[in-house]
């Protein structure tokens, strides 16, 4: 069965994003005032898998051992069957 | 009151997108088979603003004015009242 795969990667809570801040700079400076600014990558994966339970498993797998950074990153996985 | 934005940006359908194309070719080389790969960035912003509409209508001009690219990026916003 085909999966899609919501994977959201975000910096640990209290790490400097020098990204946001410059965003945020950005914003002020065109007149929007800000209160916080935080940013997260979203990767959207389809892949193949028996079950629900195999789709997440390779998703943990995939931020493990590549796209998420267990150091600096916290990641979140979201998985939905694609109906054909 | 206090607003949270999320703020979703995507490369419009059919574009180009180099980052998720590596990524996709390096989860192939480390024995994971993808059928697809889209990338997003999520932007969550929190700002004061009077109403809902209020904060939306914001979140849109972050975007045309700042955040997203009309030309190449789609953008979706989510509108939630922070509670204090």
């Amino acid at each position: 069965m085909q999966y899609s795969l919501d994977i959201n990667i975000q910096l640990k809570g209290g790490m400097l994003d020098p990204e946001a801040a410059a965003i945020k700079q950005s914003l002020e400076r065109i007149g929007f005032k800000t209160r916080e600014l935080k940013l997260a990558k979203k990767i959207q994966v389809t892949i193949d898998a028996e079950t629900e339970k195999d789709a997440e498993n390779t998703a943990k797998q995939m931020c493990e051992r590549l796209l998420a950074n267990p150091v600096i990153h916290d990641y979140t996985i979201a998985v939905t069957v694609v109906n054909q």
